[in-house]
């Protein structure tokens, strides 16, 4: 089977990969299309720093074995997919037929979680477990979404970081009146965007570096962009809720230094690195942060709902397309914030 | 006038400063208790660091003139003092005489903010208007609380700090089934943990490395301590909300860490210096992180109930008593953490 897989902090890309075979309670499904998430070049560059993370946090059960970055890695968690074949019956069925399997030909997507007789495994980064930047891969039954209403496995697979937005949006408890600042508008930002334009929000503010990205926030759903390099996000306005989705070491102490008073912050970018704060900026303030990650099933599925009624477009999110051997120069292309938003791998 | 005035770092003791002089609307009072407060000893030490935070920070107006460390520095927020005699009546009031300025010799305690005709300013550091460390004040006549139920001027003194505990604890929305840990016993810790007991919270874990704070901490009602030299809070504890009330570097990304899924951190400690956070061990585990200062007027009037009420009992958080002599000595014993709770001081 062909495929992208991760070695040494590259995707090379492979045609000898093993076929999946599905389980009890599996399905095997050929990916139709896979977005590139900033998660995964952040672990294709820092994956060692994100293991040790991992490692030292304590509170959280672990999800699936441990990766080893010295074999080949697969990831890919936004996907559409085509059914294949269902694997053997789940042994929770007592040995009748897996009724709830869409027929093979149907366009599924699915929250990036693989379940097993074992317990449950992330499809994220894993040594075993293919992802989403490979010709085929398997999921669970019992996860999988029928894509509705005739859309298209390429904005299909916009269900996912859209699913990452609508969940920020749900955690900060936004009311249509209040005025909401979003910073930074790559995936995530743009999503956070989309979300608050369909709960009704009346002023979103977006503030990002590139003019590319702002030009999206705008069409998304941005009442008002700001570049950070000639103006302050803050001045002239006085946000009740944050959105910081860059997630580089600085932004989240920056809004705390600017902020108003009682604002609420949600953090929605992935800072891997320390970072530095001074606690006093948010204690003067009593500032709330809200961190957030993922999503919940309900989550996911109406956002593949938003997306499928057209309450949201995604396509203007899609500023790229590859195969599965240009995944390496794809992530390469990513890390100009200007060039591009999401890129789609298409097996 | 006797007093004890911030200078180059050091408590200094002074007997010829002016007469304080209310002006419209405020009272001359007599101070007669004052608690010396971890902020105060931080602003003594670092006052020039704590005022260029202020000046960093955006989104909060200006409270009062700003403060010059070249000359004296008054302090002294957290007091209790008897009514001398009122200033010229307030404007306000039409020229008639301000009927609800407590008699003279009344006990009281008031927020320690100063009304004036051009505006408010925080009682906490100035070059201009006295504190409680010093013999008299002056106290804005609307903010006035008398002090009931016979209440003595020591204990009453503790309204302020027992009124930032109960603020926190309010901004947590705890709830009584909630297992709630208290990070450091020192005088807000406590404060805390004596208003969570007060709302009935029925599982208090409190943490801290001297064993004199543990045992305060059980005193006012923790149901378990905890040594973090020996025993980290989280073994056996699953916290739904964690107080942070220390205030040092560390203590927040060392919660963050190790902290289980979904933790409301509330973040009492003021600390004054950067810090560092891992923002990626929040995210993973979607936390969230009220920062609370302060507190409000009718917080402040319930502390002072729930203390002549004798809902809640300061006698035991009362560790020493200097004259206004003694206030430097005062400043550097409380540097050691095991000596003392609560130093007053009494003029």
């Amino acid at each position: 089977m062909r495929g992208s897989v991760l070695r040494g902090r590259r995707m090379v890309y492979r045609d000898d990969l093993p076929e999946p075979v599905p389980g009890p309670g599996q399905v095997l499904v050929a990916v139709r299309a896979c977005g590139i998430c900033g998660s995964d070049l952040h672990f294709a560059r820092h994956g060692e720093d994100v293991l040790a993370a991992g490692r030292q946090m304590e509170g959280l059960p672990a999800a699936g074995p441990g990766v080893d970055l010295s074999s080949d890695v697969f990831m890919g968690h936004e996907f559409s997919a085509e059914v294949l074949e269902a694997g053997p019956a789940d042994a929770r069925s007592n040995g009748g037929p897996d009724t709830d399997v869409p027929a093979p030909g149907t366009l599924v997507t699915s929250v990036p979680v693989l379940l097993s007789p074992t317990g449950l495994e992330m499809i994220v980064y894993s040594n075993t477990t293919f992802g989403g930047y490979a010709e085929r891969m398997v999921l669970s039954a019992r996860l999988l979404l029928p894509v509705p209403n005739g859309l298209d496995a390429r904005r299909a697979a916009l269900t996912e970081p859209m699913a990452v937005g609508l969940h920020a949006v749900n955690k900060s408890n936004v009311t249509p009146g209040e005025t909401v600042l979003v910073v930074g508008c790559g995936p995530i930002g743009i999503a956070i965007i989309a979300a608050l334009r369909l709960r009704g929000v009346e002023t979103i503010v977006a503030s990002d570096f590139s003019a590319r990205r702002r030009k999206l926030a705008t069409t998304v759903g941005a009442h008002r962009t700001v570049d950070p390099a000639t103006e302050s996000p803050f001045d002239g306005t006085s946000p009740a809720v944050v959105f910081e989705a860059v997630g580089a070491p600085g932004v989240i102490d920056d809004v705390l230094r600017r902020a108003p008073s009682g604002t609420r912050l949600v953090v929605a970018g992935v800072c891997m690195q320390p970072d530095t704060v001074h606690p006093f900026y948010a204690i003067a303030k009593e500032i709330n942060v809200q961190f957030v990650f993922g999503y919940g099933a309900d989550e996911f599925a109406a956002s593949l709902h938003s997306i499928a009624e057209g309450e949201i477009d995604v396509t203007p999110m899609i500023t790229g397309e590859v195969g599965l051997p240009d995944v390496g120069a794809a992530f390469d292309e990513l890390s100009d914030p200007d060039a591009h938003c999401k890129i789609l791998v298409t097996p």
